[in-house]
């Protein structure tokens, strides 16, 4: 509940104004005024389909849902699956009656004798299915369109819930519908999930911004690379004060740590105090700040200050296995700065492709520092690049040793001016290491990157 | 509903005879007869957890759960998620209550304040939370076992729902309980898949053997690699009609497709009759099979058929960027069979290093026959290898042209007799391309090896 009290009616404990969420009536949305209790709108989904209670299928359209109810400052109270069974809909849509301001539910609407959510829908809220000219009409021409007729099947698909409002799909047959009922606004909506972004971000998303009376969410996401999570939380301390622990989370991933801070209110506020946000932990965690978003792996990145510097990069890779080269070429447009790499896996290789000394490999070992420096300057002279990164380390679950345990990873970076080496203890399984020791090169990369070089001078 | 009819009660519609899934009485599990009408369990799925709700969270202990249910033919017919509120809780569990036959109840037994799954359900049953001292000695054991004395929080954890079994939890603190309300199990599990796991095959399954007469499935999955989804589907025709089409699954992922087989019934018949549609199916489609199973990719089959036949492989890679590498180095022990890759993203490098002539990529292009050729013949050499694998093509987005678009890869495995050749055309996006391209040369590969060559002789 947000501060700022006056009278409103009295529902299950919570003191709040129905007409903040209400559905318009008359086409005259009433809008909050200053001193009203608001309420965070409740929000429930439902995703119907038998194969989203199989082994292997999760219903993922809620997430989208949960990311957009955040962003509009709804609560998601509950979500829910079911199978292809119209008494089991109905009794799922029906409970939700009145228990929520907002239920949006997902799949059931296609062609086939199994998808009866329209059905179990309007035995929910007690009223008929009416046939639709308009709907079959415009089911018709999307036949039409691929020079074909649509099947008595499709006749399901033009019928309407007595009251409810069509939402023509633009990317698949089966409209959507949106109705009102014991003071709940539901929305139908296709599982598909390329049909559901189109309606999501037509019809719901506005109908969420103008019951929110502009009140939202947003958030901004920064991403570290190879730094413990224990020290991201630590040093964001002060942040926790100034901001209030509970807008920002800290998420840890292997070998990254994503800092997500969320902001509440009206736009102007929101986004003022988000920005203010966003400053202070980036003062806060400097340049360990690799990039910001959801997407976008440290490959990106690392590529980017690449293209932009004009500078190259070779690999040379041993506990990797080609990873390192791999992430590097993920991005379109790595040819620019990626001429190659060589996997030396054995020793032999090592020496031959890499021209690490052979007895240097029998002192030290292939896992240890001066191999990882030699096999980056070999990878450099190779390939004529500016830069060249070098891993060598035990992945695991063989190879271990009490001196060099399983993730024992040393990197080596060579450039024109100086090669720099760094060893790293990894905890995990195979995959785990081998990522993480990708990820410390990439990031020992960006850092050197952006630390300039003798060449930039140039 | 099974044939074999005989009389027995009549609930909501259906057939049965209760005592077949009803609880133990005294100890003595009343056991199904013949001519006993059995109809499939009916199990319900509860998470309960705020973060659950948020949005990038999913509960996917119930695929864990619906795996266990369908092996004991048991039906899940429906599941649900429900945030750490003790009414919504005692609701979500109250609208089961004699409407399945098992609940699952997932998450929220924790120490802390908002952990009320306890608190919930014991609303929704009716009965009250007692301190159980045995319960509290357990915890304080587990504890000291680390030196440490459980908190005052921990307390709650000791409180179990009248007439419930408390259910040890041997990775965790929190034990589970069982209950029986209004004709229907609940388990009370951590929400801890780690926790879950041990107590699922502790408690769970035996309690579903029990009561489903034996009865239940079995699945078995026969995997292929590079062969249409419609291509499988059509030479799967003959099985169909000999098993039943509901039998037999066809899943289709970029670069393989996995043939799911089910069979139900007492574990003799079906475990007989999975044997004759495993063998008719590996008939139909002969070696185009790479593998049975869930897991485990094409590199670890090739891996182990390197590996027993003593051969080695290297790759030189140019749009797959080391991903072939990288794959052939996931299998523990690689090192064994792999020596090394070239990875030569640049033309300059497919000379250099793999020893390219200028000329044929001049007159050809990279991504050509004759490249690849020359590129697995280089590599072929440079490692001293039975066989090497190139691949080059054109990964997207940017780089096609009419006559060599998007996706077109060539690729070339060499070996002491000759160079084999293929071209493919694949679609997607880069990953995706990229992926396919990695699949068709690790597939070309195993099945080279599988037809022999001059070196088996040997």
């Amino acid at each position: 509940m947000r501060p700022g009290a006056a009278a409103g009616g009295r529902i299950g404990g919570r003191t709040w104004r129905r007409e903040s969420y209400g559905p318009a009536r008359g086409g005259v949305k009433p809008r909050p005024r200053r001193g009203d209790i608001i309420r965070a709108m409740r929000a429930a989904v439902l995703a119907v389909g038998s194969e989203l209670l199989s082994t292997d299928r999760l219903d993922t359209n809620s997430l989208r849902l949960a990311a957009l109810f955040e962003e509009h400052d709804a609560e998601l109270i509950g979500k829910a699956v079911v199978g292809d069974d119209e008494a089991a809909i109905a009794a799922e849509i029906g409970r939700r009656l009145g228990r929520c301001d907002l239920l949006v539910v997902t799949g059931g609407l296609g062609p086939t004798a199994d998808d009866v959510t329209r059905e179990g829908c309007a035995a929910a809220v007690g009223r008929p299915l009416l046939d639709d000219p308009q709907v079959w009409a415009a089911i018709e021409q999307r036949f039409a369109a691929f020079g074909r007729r649509p099947s008595p099947n499709n006749r399901r698909q033009a019928q309407v819930i007595e009251g409810a409002r069509v939402l023509p799909n633009e990317r698949g047959s089966a409209p959507g519908l949106l109705l009102e009922a014991a003071g709940t606004t539901i929305f139908l909506f296709p599982g598909v999930p390329h049909e559901l972004e189109r309606m999501v971000e037509r019809d719901l998303a506005p109908w969420l911004a103008g019951r929110s009376g502009g009140h939202g969410r947003e958030r901004r996401t920064l991403r570290t690379a190879m730094r413990p999570e224990s020290e991201v939380d630590q040093a964001l301390a002060p942040a926790y004060l100034e901001f209030e622990r509970r807008w920002i989370t800290v998420l840890a991933s292997p070998g990254e740590v994503r800092v997500r801070l969320t902001a509440a209110g009206p736009p102007a506020a929101r986004g003022a105090r988000l920005a203010a946000m966003v400053e202070r932990v980036r003062q806060l965690l400097g340049e360990t700040i690799y990039g910001e978003g959801e997407e976008g792996g440290l490959e990106q990145v690392v590529g980017d200050l690449l293209a932009a510097r004009e500078r190259t990069v070779a690999t040379a890779e041993s506990c990797t296995g080609g990873l390192l080269a791999e992430r590097l070429t993920r991005v379109p447009g790595s040819s620019r700065y990626f001429p190659g790499a060589i996997v030396a896996y054995g020793n032999a290789e090592k020496v031959a492709l890499l021209g690490v000394p052979a007895e240097m490999l029998e002192r030290h070992g292939a896992v240890s520092e001066e191999v990882a420096r030699a096999m980056a300057e070999g990878a450099r002279r190779h390939f004529a690049v500016d830069y060249a990164l070098a891993v060598t380390g035990i992945a695991g679950p063989e190879g271990g040793s009490a001196e060099k345990p399983v993730g024992t990873v040393h990197l080596a970076l060579a450039a024109a001016d100086e090669t720099r080496h760094r060893a790293v203890r990894l905890i995990g399984d195979r995959e785990r290491i081998r990522w993480q020791a990708s990820q410390a090169a990439l990031e020992m990369l960006r850092r050197r990157i952006l630390a300039g070089d003798g060449n930039d001078a140039a």
